[in-house]
């Protein structure tokens, strides 16, 4: 099996120069440790717990910054589209489209995606039941694109609680497609700070180990030079300095589980 | 405490004869009963499980048939939105919009619904915490309009499953807006039939008994003819000859806990 | 169907003058009410959070309190046991034999309980479905005792939450048993005060009114003349001097969904 | 850290053929793998689903044939107990006690298992929070007895159903204590075969990978020479032939996770 790929970028596009200097940082690390790298940042969040959230700097100005990612570093980029009709506009820019979990269930959202060619990163809503993805796949595989990623990202336990059932992500490999986790927004605690969403940051990283221990095709993790002061996503985020000491130990799990340690 | 509302109707609006037969029946019902009665169908089932789910007739055939139900009728009536740009269009014949509970989160869906000024009835996503509805109905109340209604649909329970948590009817109710139970969807198995929703009629009525014994302000409840042969939810739907004695139950209870007995 | 009937009393044998105070006023009420009424208290609270929290007066001095119930009152009465050593000397005064949740699963423990001959009232484990209770009852049954009542209290949802799922109320009724509902330790948040169990007082009510709505058997209650003193489950207890109010109209409640009223 | 200790043997003491044969057969692998080892296996299942299900040889047989392991084949034996007058009786033979998850609030149990002196290995229950687990802790603390240690063994997730949720693991390693993960009955699908647990034997391994690349102190894992001819928990018990490819991966990644790799 292939090593695993990393999608990672701070949660939004807050500013140009934040997006350049974590991209430029992160593909450094990566290059190093010869693991392929995907830069991810949001130009809207548009599903945020309160009104009074800063959602980003919207679809022009944030796939403007995403072009120059691509251009000056020379990265593949993905982001996530929230309506059918910002698929084609994305994907002029996007290597890869994203939609986010809570709709994951939207027909005509997905048709869009999938119809514009590029490969899709899907992620299973909380909701929802690993098998159940399948039903997902097929709507992308009937609108001509097979080239669609899952990703697992937790799934609703109790009220203002996330679990990751790591069976799970064996349960979607059996699909044939890979498979992604999202070590990031698994630690969520929904809603957990009244009018805005908690999170374990501590988790990040033992998670990340378990799903790498598992088997998995793609890491996606959140990463800030101070998530503290981040706009959005802040209590999950991984601080861009520990990146490196979490990829060096996830990268020799990697190796263990799919034989590929020399 | 004023007596409950009935918002019902088939699930879809599959035709302008099944649409106007259910219509006029429950007409018939509930003025007897003295139930006041909003007509729901929806024009779009958005959301199916599979790509190959009948999906309905369309927002504009939908609306005719919706105002066709209002003048010949004369009947309030609800239906749902899926996209921000559906809001304005659907406001002119609908008195009240629905808030699908997989985009209850979705902020620029909410301020479009909104804006309108029409009453929203915004479902409880399968994956929130009642308290955290308080956000929801900010988001509105921040774009003018606090004529919002909350509605109880169940919660994800392990997978392929929701569970109504009874004391959630009575958390939202401490926002001061009117609050509905969907004993519809509420006995929904999410993905339980493989490509497809199952679901457990037998339970509507107990649950619509027992939320109207908690003191609700409306009860949501899909009924059909022929629910077995229905495009859409069938296995969740009421029998239409059930509806009546199922209401006779629900109203002396209702009076019960309202003190409205004589 | 016949009216409910109502197993209450304090959580605990905290003394003979509390246990006699208590009886003596429920009785009074349920008389009034013609609601059949056994006296339920524990001699020993043998699985508390903490092992510093108050157990009872042990089983020689609770039965011989429970006794003195059933000589001076002429009241039926409860209780539970945690060995299958108890069952045989419990049996001698108690009634019914009451097996707590946790020990549902616990092989020993019924068979002693079911070889007594006396009447048992099973709690279903918060960790169990429904439909799984018909194996705690064939072990019984298989042990040759079939007066077997079982008891729903609530299934675990998330951490340190309970949710009470109505239909399982539903499925149970078909084993052909009498179906207890508990709306005390339903409203439990099992470990939420850190060192001890934490509760919802408010939502008892609701949740007995919802239960009854569905249709019950019987209804299990914990009441205190002050709750917030008590030596076990204050959070969860009724005040003694709300009893009769809630009774009135669960009694109306029971009589409209069984066909019973007048 | 110490690399990891293993806890393994068939579930039941079904013969001592099996298991002076198991015993001996994992003694050699772990051997040349240099993972400590202790032996595993019950003398009676006392909850099993259903009354007709084979229970064991009952306690003296066990515990004749586990003096037998310690004898024959110098290794430490682990067993579990019901009752707190078993207590003393198992001290006598087994190196370590087991406390079963559906008992381990049962305060009586815990504190006769604590006086013997002897190392407790204490599951969690399915229907608690790891968090939870300091006062089960303390009830043994508190007794005099500090050797403990705590085992994530899943959590009731809906119906039918366990997750688990690998932060507890870092939750409980708060407490000081050495953490044991249970592969085996984490995959239960408890009553899922209707009169039986059923589970997953093809989780296992992947559990184990991801609770071990998190840290763990011991790892817990039942294994058969037949599972589907075991006469107990079948379902999720490893094949013996399977064992040393499995602990090869989990040592690899257990050195990497605590820097033991040369």
């Amino acid at each position: 099996d292939s090593p695993f790929f990393l999608i990672a970028g701070p949660c939004s596009i807050e500013s140009e120069e934040l997006v350049m200097n974590v991209a430029s940082t992160i593909k450094e690390i990566t290059s190093d440790l010869e693991i392929p790298f995907i830069f991810k940042a949001s130009f809207d969040k548009a599903n945020r717990t309160s009104i009074h959230s800063y959602r980003g700097p919207g679809i022009d100005e944030g796939l403007r910054i995403l072009q120059k990612v691509k251009d000056e570093l020379d990265l593949p980029v993905i982001t996530d589209i929230h309506l059918p009709e910002q698929a084609a506009k994305v994907a002029e820019v996007a290597d890869v489209i994203q939609i986010p979990a809570f709709l994951c269930r939207q027909t005509d959202l997905l048709i869009a995606a999938a119809q514009t060619g590029k490969p899709l990163n899907i992620k299973k809503a909380q909701f929802m039941a690993p098998w159940d993805m399948e039903n997902v796949l097929k709507k992308c595989i009937d609108s001509g694109n097979d080239q669609v990623m899952l990703c697992e990202r937790g799934t609703s336990f109790g009220y203002n609680n996330l679990v990751v059932d790591m069976p799970g992500i064996i349960e979607m490999k059996k699909f044939g497609q890979p498979i992604v986790f999202d070590a990031t927004h698994s630690v969520q605690k929904p809603g957990g700070k009244g009018d805005a969403t908690g999170g374990n940051r501590e988790y990040v990283e033992y998670l990340a180990r378990a799903a790498v221990a598992i088997g998995i095709d793609g890491l996606f993790m959140e990463v800030h030079p101070d998530p503290d002061s981040a706009l959005s996503d802040g209590p999950n985020m991984v601080p861009l300095d520990k990146l490196e000491d979490i990829l060096v130990t996830l990268k020799t799990i990697d190796d263990t589980v799919k034989g590929n340690a020399n």
